[in-house]
C-alpha cells in the first residue's frame, strides 16, 4: 500500500472498466507506475483489478499542481490515448483532497483505529 | 460504476488486504453496501479486489457528517469490528473531499474529455 503522509494532500482516483482488447495492457501500466514515481510530489499508488474487469487505481500527490504536471507528461499522454481507443470501455476520473488518514495493522490488536 | 454529481462531494478511499480467513466475507460485504445505499447523503460505491487480495473500496457522500453518521450505525460497527477480527491484515482509510470530476465512456470517441 501507499505511504500515509500527514494530509492535506492529494488523491486521483481512477475507475475503469476494462475492454478484452490486450494490447500490451500490463507492460504499459506498469511503466505509468514507475514514471509516475519519478515526477515531482509523487506519494504513492495504489491499484486493485477484479475479475470483472473493474479496476480501481488511486494515486497520491502533493499539490494539483504536481497532478497537472504530470498530466502533461508527453508518454503518460500517449497511455491515456492508448486506453481510450484499446484499453478502456469506459472510466471516471476524480480529484480529491485528503483531509484525514489513518492505517490499521494486525499487529496493532483488535480495537478501532480511529476510537 | 458510481454516480457523477458535481462536486464538492466527499470519498472515503478504503484500501485493504485481505487475510485468508473467510467467515462469511461476501455476504457481510453485499450486506454492507446495501445498507450504506440506505444512508442520509449516500452517493453511490466502487469496489474492486485482485488475486493478491488488495482490495480498494471508493464510497462517495454528500458532506463530512454524512460519513460520520454512517460510522455510528450500529451494524456497520460490528462489520468494522469483524474486520480487524477475521478478515482484514491491514488497512488504510482516507477521507478526501472530491474537487474535480468527469467520466468518458467509448460512445465519447477517443478525444481526450479534459482537454
Amino acid at each position: 500500500m501507499s505511504a500515509l503522509p500527514e494530509p492535506p494532500y492529494y488523491a486521483v482516483i481512477f475507475t475503469s472498466q476494462r475492454t478484452h482488447v490486450d494490447a500490451d495492457y500490463g507492460g504499459m501500466a506498469d511503466r505509468m507506475v514507475a514514471l509516475a514515481a519519478e515526477q515531482p510530489g509523487y506519494i504513492g499508488v495504489e491499484s486493485a483489478r477484479g475479475d470483472d474487469g473493474l479496476g480501481i487505481t488511486v494515486s497520491y500527490w502533493r499539490t494539483p499542481e504536481d497532478i497537472a504536471a504530470w498530466r502533461r507528461n508527453a508518454e503518460h499522454k500517449i497511455a491515456r490515448d492508448t486506453g481510450r481507443s484499446d484499453w478502456y470501455q469506459h472510466y471516471t476520473l476524480r480529484v480529491a483532497k485528503v483531509e484525514r488518514a489513518y492505517a490499521w495493522a494486525r499487529t496493532d490488536g483488535n480495537k478501532d483505529p480511529q476510537s
